[in-house]
């Protein structure tokens, strides 16, 4: 299993040549599930033998870590909380993002967070640290950077409300829709419990 | 890996025998999550021998998937949608059944179905159907048999979050508050949308 002979072989700094393994773990990942990815298929694109990818990966299990720790910035960086704006429009940054992600990657992110994760503990792990993560964005977005029980709880539920949405929304329900919903949605839901984003009449 | 020669084999017919195993799994994962569950250990349990447990499921997964169709059969059991009462006691019921039940079994729960169920495709289809048949059932309790995209897409999207937020509940909220927040916020959500489950005051 050896890199085609007639393609000349890049030199790649260790760290240049680990970036590129999972940058193209990233982009076959935005067409199918990781459990479809093949290494072969990766060191091929990358130029490279098996080999030489198992050098900078170990074993399998490492590669697919690091891809999805990737996966799980780029899906932060889609989701960063705006320093300016009012909640609902900071809000709406952060949910805008979030949905347009999973809806772009679907049966990726079905694969990877609900059929989920191959059971692979540090996969679960890396997906809990970005429910909290986006969870803390939402409620730096309402100003309740201490909320009691039942809002924190409040806004992780209604951050599966939204990932849920996402995962399901049809072609008939619009990306503009689908955030509008959402966004109006928290300020009813958390009404009861006193935060600045007021529903829509 | 015979049973106890001293422990009397009770001869059961082949029905009753895997109604015995299957009971034997559900109890043992109301405490521990679904991959400890140790063939050996219901085997031993049920008296009888590896070798004949193999007999009624010829694979463990065969067990497991057994065993985690019985446990949807028990979570619908528990969800039953009443014959009787207005939209918001029936949806309370509902709710309150299937945030009970998750509560109960939280660890196991998760295991089967975030940390995800080791990706096995039927135990994803189980599910599948389980979250369908809720999302029904809400519907018919709202009076709304064929919602349109938006409100069915808001229905599975609040019961993702009746399920987080079930998981992740601790000890400082209850039972009941919780409950009343999500049949509460099911109002709101859907008020723009025009359905019969007008939220409190």
């Amino acid at each position: 299993m050896t890199a085609d002979p007639a393609r000349p072989r890049v030199r790649l700094s260790a760290e240049d040549r680990r970036g590129q393994l999972i940058g193209i773990g990233l982009r076959l990942l935005v067409s199918r599930p990781i459990h479809e990815l093949s290494i072969h298929e990766v060191a091929a694109e990358a130029g490279i033998s098996r080999g030489l990818l198992f050098h900078y990966f170990p074993t399998k299990r490492d590669y697919y870590v690091a891809v999805v720790r990737a996966a799980g910035q780029r899906l932060l960086r889609h989701t960063r909380l705006p320093d300016e704006g009012g909640p609902e429009e900071r809000v709406r940054a952060v949910v805008g993002g979030f949905t347009g992600f999973v809806r772009r990657r679907r049966a990726n992110y079905v694969a990877l967070v609900r059929a989920g994760a191959g059971g692979d503990e540090l996969v679960v792990e890396v997906f809990e640290g970005i429910r909290a993560t986006l969870a803390e964005r939402i409620l730096a977005a309402l100003g309740e950077p201490s909320p009691d029980p039942l809002m924190r709880l409040a806004v992780r539920g209604w951050l599966a409300m939204a990932e849920e949405m996402a995962i399901e929304a049809g072609e008939e329900v619009a990306a503009e829709e689908l955030v509008g919903f959402l966004v109006d949605g928290l300020g009813r839901l958390l009404a009861p419990l006193g935060t600045p984003l007021a529903p829509s009449r």
